[in-house]
């Protein structure tokens, strides 16, 4: 099972691109958009990509929608680099079916995180996890996003539930400071011996360099231009810190102008729909629109990481 | 329209329950528990039942499971009393097609929270609730429950709604202190002349007495011994506080004890299980169970209550 | 040192009642009504009083008041119960100083949180209170409140602050539902043997037979009327559970009123006032003032329960 | 008064930087390396400077040490340029006291966030700025940093608090994303004809750029390189956008490597200490320290934003 996940020769590492779920003028699902995404990234030379993550709005997908989305993902994908599937819920129950959904449709692993529930503590997280591990052998990313889930998880927790469930010792780490977090977890895990813990970095790559210095797998985010975070990845895990790093300062910039709360899924899609992959750059709402200011500031900060990359032999 | 909803006998206002989601042994709902919930409630005197809110877990539900559900709850009530169904979704979308399927399943009304969303604002608060009247003729009630929404609504914005879209003048307020929101809100309306909020209280009836002398037509809330509900209400409405008072302070023991935080489910089903209404009191996993402590606490201001009650003619 | 604090003959346990800061018309702090409340209170037949707490509008009073109401309670008290000092601070420095002059002041114990700080974690808070209580030697009553410190103290973290700070072993408890959360840290603690904690319920009283129940040694509260939980907490400490039963649920509709969201300290100062022992019910800005609708819903549950009270022989 | 706030020249636009308050070796105010940093920071050329501000850990100062960091400043400014006093309080009480202080001390204006209190709401906060302002007439920049205050201000709100509050128009926006409020409240301002607002960014600098092209009047915030936000300043508004774009671009990493939540008031104080500025980097408990891993990050980052600062003729 885990040598599908995390084989020798390192796939499961590198960059993992959350994908978001395009959609027509009229709000329903654009497979063909997500396919040319799909394209679009896997072409970016990306390790792995992930459906049905937050920044796929699946919080405003129906259950039919996210089933067939799940479908595109993996008949597009086809194979060609594995696919995670986005499985939370707030309920164990369903969280159970979309895990056993993805694991029969042909996901790598899924994605979850701690249920959203008032008063919820440590235990019943690890018991969430648990059960979903004993119930379906297919590996499990834990998510760590405190914004969604409501619950933050200290490095104690992450590292329990690492040791107490072989089939969680992934970590899409979104609790920032990230790179601080990733040093506290691998201090945790170094004292246990065995325990590969294995920590992805997220929240569109705007701490990549540093998750990497501080020991991070790589990066598992839904940022426009993979081919930056993939160029990034590889020169520092060749041992090309300096390169790695002035391709990285070079470029954050965009990485960071994309990130923005409430209106980073719709820079996103702006920035697709520019790209070619996508026909239709909205959101679902309530989700935020864009204005005329943050469409300026998208076309210029485009431009420069567009230079620079190039600069930089990497092709946007 | 608004005739069915809010009609000159006064038949909106009141008692409505909020339906528990019985679930089996292994977990599935239990259809004819709920059946007998529906009696059970109908035969104590509520005015009206609300299925698929938060107290129905209808957060641990699947869509499926959510539409069975809701006709399971039209069909056995028959028309007895009026139904209304909860509604809420993240996305609009989702929110318009649970909204549609509620009305054409027979509800008198569908129940709505702001949609969860970092940084939403009051603006996409109204455009949320504009858009699902817009589409939709049927009542909608307002719920204010902040824990789950994440988004406060002040009084003003509450009463920029019920201005604004006549459809959605029915307020579920649970946003303490309740008793003295509801007289700021009123006393925003009484300004505005011929605007007519509805406001129903909810928390498990914990302050149903001062919210009543707030001007609320009422409450709907889970509480497992609506005849208690009943009783208060139908005394107060009658002019005679002092009975309603009585009845009230004498048992809300029980109401403030039912409704404890993160238990407080467990504690409903334990009593409507208790009374020989469902089958099984388990509630979904992550929801918290009950402790040795918590179900001695229940038995004994359980039988506190039914003597207080029997004292004054009110049968549990 | 903890004997004079958790004394053979069981002093430090009961009911402490947390005093308010009453204020003259203008806001300036008035100490003779502050005196007044205290005897009104050691006539009640509490154990002990805790000043600077929430409920004393602690976080509006500057340092140099913070220091004279300390003074005033002190003095006044004259010896004739503990008093307990509210010392919590955003900084360990600070903290550390209200300590230091609460403990050279005559506090018999100090009442601490968790320090409020954006992203902190159990390590910290467990260093805060290791700081404290290796620099003073005088007992801290471990305060959890999450709605003031923001961060809620699992049962493990409140087990282990106990066992490895021999002077941090009395909690606060006030984050529900609080009767289960002092079941699971007796439990706990029960598996470690000579690990005695002591838990004193908050929240107004609200759940005062459960938290006994539950094995609380007392309530720790702001309520106007602590004869009532005096003679609750009597009777069921000499066996009469059955009295402190019936004296509770009779009169809880009291507790529960006056125990509102952010008008709760306007509600007690405003029974205080009618009680003769403040002259001024005002609470200073931002500080919610009352209505007309609460301030005769509250007349009316006085009324109730001092005719409650008085048919089971408590005075109020 | 507000001449010398809101100059004809435009002084009170710019770059304010928020000053640190270093500590010595036992945590004492360090009051000599405050000095150098002010003389950093005007060495620098940035317009203003804000003492007693999040940055500065003013949660964890005395009310003494508040008093003479701000004297320390002001003497030692010496009206070389404008001082902004931060006076945020829980109470009212002590924001006027505050406030009046730093009048009487010499500040140019007072910073101030909506005060801290569960259930705040919006006529809450136009009253407290209402109160402040009609008591003292001086300046008052309204703090919208919704992580501290735990209350988000709409647009809306910000802007009647500029309509009925002619002192209260200058606001420093850090509520993300910035831009885009930005823009959403020059659109309200806008249709009101003569309401003239003020609005700075603030969050380290690191949307500096794009709060400009959205119409801010500059920066302020603790960022300890100010000459990047002073150059880049100075480009935008002499209409060079392209150089402001091309140095902001080229060294954010900087801006968002310092803005790490939890430990980005370390990080600043460990550049100033590698600048000279301060003889010690400590940050008072419970605050996080740095780890090897972040200060090598810092390292690196450091001399990257050098060499390019360097290259654009800026001298860091």
């Amino acid at each position: 099972m885990s040598l599908a996940f995390m084989p020798a020769d390192g796939l499961f590492a590198g960059v993992f691109s959350v994908l978001p779920t395009p959609f027509g003028p009229t709000g329903e699902v654009d497979h063909e958009s997500l396919q040319r995404v799909v394209d679009l990234f896997i072409g970016a030379g990306i390790n792995g990509v992930t459906a049905l993550g937050v920044t796929s709005e699946v919080a405003r997908l129906t259950e039919r929608e996210r089933g067939r989305v799940l479908e595109t993902v993996l008949q597009h994908v086809n194979g060609r680099v594995p696919v995670v599937a986005g499985a939370s819920a707030d309920g164990l129950r369903t969280c159970l079916q979309y895990t056993r959904h993805a694991r029969e449709a042909g996901a790598a692993a899924v994605m979850i995180s701690p249920p959203r529930m008032p008063k919820i503590n440590s235990d019943a997280v690890v018991r969430h996890f648990s059960e979903v591990a004993s119930a379906n052998d297919i590996p499990i990313v834990v998510q760590d996003y405190p914004p969604i889930s409501g619950f933050a998880m200290e490095p104690a927790l992450l590292v329990r539930l690492a040791r107490e469930i072989p089939g969680a010792r992934t970590i899409k780490l979104e609790d920032p400071p990230t790179p601080f977090k990733i040093s506290r977890i691998l201090e945790l895990t170094a004292r246990e011996g065995a325990l590969d813990v294995r920590i992805f970095g997220g929240l569109g790559g705007v701490f990549l360099l540093e998750e990497l210095m501080a020991g991070a797998a790589g990066a598992m985010t839904g940022f426009a231009f993979p081919e930056l975070l993939v160029a990034i990845v590889r020169h520092f895990r060749n041992g090309r810190v300096d390169e790695a790093a002035d391709l990285f300062y070079s470029t954050v910039a965009l990485m960071r102008f994309e990130f923005q709360e409430s209106i980073g899924m719709a820079i996103r899609k702006e920035a697709l729909a520019r790209r070619g992959a996508i026909a239709h750059a909205g959101i679902r709402a309530p989700g935020g629109q864009l204005d005329r200011t943050t469409r300026e500031a998208l076309d210029r900060v485009m431009k420069w990481a567009e230079a620079q990359s190039a600069a930089r032999r990497v092709r946007l």
